[in-house]
């Protein structure tokens, strides 16, 4: 007999008959003779409820509990029960894989968020975790959807990366050398190792991407980069997961208007997809959730320039921990600021002093300021950074200059400015960030599986 | 005016009148007064050809060359040439960024794919790469649509991991201690680092992809891997892309089906979304490509037991640089003649010896096999290898301690035989390998956008 998934049998439209459910229990209820299992696969939140009868389950009904596999074989009905169209009387109850209720530590109660990260491995069997890893699935096919839509190309940049993008931020070093190795004394200790020179984990691939744009048009990279700060906040992981697009013949008005869509989009999906995951989240995470991201589909996003935002905030006369000062860059609580108190909205900034902005970002006329947007949301602060990127060769290389990186070991990324440069632009998308404004959680642990900190690399 | 892609000109079916086209010239033929401009944008594979009035060009006119970006205002008509539709009759071209002729290393004449490697920034702007690279984002694209249209949730293992899936391989170590740092003498070298533990880069996702799949039912992941093997052959790089589906409640025989179904889905697709891109490495690199994929296609793949591989070896009297015998594991060499010779289409062995294979793969009745499969393409080779798992707890823990395997260290991943562990398996599937095979290009350098290999690191 195939197998019937939980979501078909809780969505479809006529009583299927006899079915072949398999699974895991959830929670049991005994009354006289017969049990209620509520029984999960994963393939949706919720939940079928079948009606045992101890008889059907035989001896083994005990040990059908809490965590336990089954296979059940039933006639499914609809249910008398209020709140769900459909349950399973089970006709025969085989128990797959026990799970000791003395040991098993999920149980039948509430548990913390921090409790859970000590068993990743398991957390993904309650409710708000299983949703939070549909939401992901989800909304990462969103992503390739959307570029492929737009004739992006998929691009993979390389992990391994000789290079350092921003010329600037803490890389991990990757190396093939054993624990006690030795170099010769006065020797480049790198000159043994698999590539023979320092290798480091990519902290970006854009440069990459850039590349490839200069040759495809249009082109996305979507995947995992790295940063050894040593820094445990609720915001940063060692490990996360990025969305670059780079694209020609573009600006940075299509930049904004690409990272407005890009995040809608993103957002629309998951509401259509994981309607009931989504709501587990707004009902006991965030209150404020489901209506944030109605806002956030409805309005045009706000698009102010840097000054602008530094007027903002200083009239705001708020007691910053962060003073703001024109010429630095906005802190988290500045960018939360504008984005949840201020505008109530997505906003997008634009516009920032060069001298905080990395070589790659096109120069304005003003010579001050060069093409660069954030995009600032509501309970995250930078969703997205990107800009214009610099097509004038000359340019280019005098802000290389400026910030003393070496000409020589960017010849390539170069190259694209020497032979048929042109306009374009790109931005980067924190993955997790967009998962932490799609869902309320509050710390990025909670939105990858098996998370990378500072001291924390189980599983 | 909004801009029109190549892709859009030539696939019309009614002339488009004025249109703005924005790319790169591939190639230009001089007329007395005029030129012939072939534009390419990326978006497919064909260029469009432009007509290009010197008087429209003015000055610029001689500089409107290979390599150059471009912006082409002009009439979009019917082309009285043959071979083609559509062209564009120019009436104003501005050149957006010039390519000297002098130094533009994609000169127009044939590169060799070596020589190719030394550019691979560049070489996305040749047929042949560009057609590659549109090759691997449809494939990555139907790799995603294929698992979500059967109910698999997209998961992103770590890629920094404090385990090694197969107690074998070299790995990668990862580390943000400077390379000048000494450790106490005595103490633990990885006690100052970032995770306090020796890190390495991942070899496989399998294991957390387990995790995953006793929670969600059937999970994927599609992420880079890694192996520090220090071989310098046309089939291994040190970062490649997998794929590895987990599926609960599944065997043996779902597993092989789901691997054939995968293939069949990804060669497939590409096939109709790449048409002319493929056809391109029908005509240049293998005659014979388009015929084996039309076998692939159209016959269902043969499934041996690795008993009756061994036999046919055998048999086969071929002077093979490895000898064939009973109980080692098959070469490359073998594995094509099965494929190649042999049966002339992809072939999947199961049943390999307990002996030669990881811990987690589930022991057979018999006692000496375990439930292996691996598929076996041409061209390639094994191309996607895979397991019923072991869900017994006390087998598991008998071939972990048979292999020397610690317990301990792995016990989250015993954990899902302890809770309601259920029948599942998986596989993995090597994107790069699956790219060779569907192009025929036969080194996997040539398959990825910047190879990483031994003392290969640039780009």
């Amino acid at each position: 007999m195939p197998r019937t998934f939980v979501i078909q049998a809780l969505t479809t439209e006529k009583a299927l008959g006899e079915i072949l459910l398999q699974g895991w229990v959830r929670t049991r209820r005994d009354a006289k003779g017969f049990s209620f299992l509520e029984i999960n696969d994963g393939s949706c939140l919720k939940n079928i409820q079948v009606v045992m009868d101890h008889a059907a389950a035989d001896h083994l009904f005990r040990d059908v509990n809490n965590g336990a596999s089954v296979e059940i074989h039933g006639r499914h009905v609809a249910s008398p029960a209020a709140g769900q169209n459909w349950e399973v009387q089970a006709t025969k109850v085989l128990l797959i894989g026990l799970a000791d209720q003395e040991t098993y530590p999920l149980q039948k109660k509430r548990h913390s968020d921090e409790f859970l990260r000590t068993i990743a491995h398991l957390r993904p069997r309650t409710n708000k975790y299983g949703a939070m890893a549909r939401i992901r699935s989800e909304a990462a096919f969103a992503v390739h959807a959307f570029f492929r839509e737009r004739g992006f190309w998929h691009l993979h940049t390389p992990i391994i990366t000789g290079s350092d993008c921003e010329g600037a931020g803490e890389m991990f070093r990757v190396t093939s050398l054993p624990l006690d190795h030795k170099s010769l004394p006065g020797s480049d200790p790198c000159a043994d190792d698999f590539f023979g020179r320092q290798a480091n984990l990519t902290v970006s691939g854009q440069l990459e991407a850039e590349l490839y744009a200069c040759a495809l048009g249009k082109v996305y990279t979507f995947g995992p980069t790295f940063r050894a700060e040593n820094s445990n906040t609720p915001r940063h992981a060692a490990e996360f997961w990025m969305i670059e697009p780079e694209f020609t013949f573009g600006d940075l008005v299509g930049n904004m208007d690409l990272a407005e869509e890009l995040t809608k989009s993103m957002v629309r999906h998951v509401m259509e997809h994981c309607t009931d995951d989504l709501e587990l989240f707004g009902k006991f995470v965030d209150k404020a959730l489901l209506a944030d991201l109605d806002i956030l589909l409805a309005k045009p996003f706000a698009r102010i320039s840097y000054a602008q935002a530094i007027e903002i905030l200083e009239e705001s006369r708020r007691d910053f921990e962060y003073q703001v000062i024109f010429g630095s860059d906005l802190q988290t609580e500045h960018e939360r600021f504008l984005a949840e108190e201020h505008f109530k909205q997505p906003v997008i900034v634009h516009g920032y002093p060069r001298t905080i902005k990395p070589f790659y970002m096109r120069l304005n006329d003003d010579g001050e300021t060069v093409a660069a947007m954030d995009l600032l949301v509501p309970r995250v602060g930078e969703l997205v950074g990107g800009s214009q990127r610099e097509e004038r060769l000359n340019i280019l290389t005098d802000r290389m200059d400026e910030q003393g990186l070496s000409r020589d070991a960017y010849w390539w990324y170069l190259d694209t400015r020497r032979f048929g440069t042109v306009p374009h632009a790109g931005f980067g998308m924190g993955f997790e960030r967009f998962l932490m404004m799609a869902t309320g959680a509050t710390n990025i642990r909670d939105v990858i599986a098996f998370p990378r900190t500072p001291g924390h690399l189980e599983f």
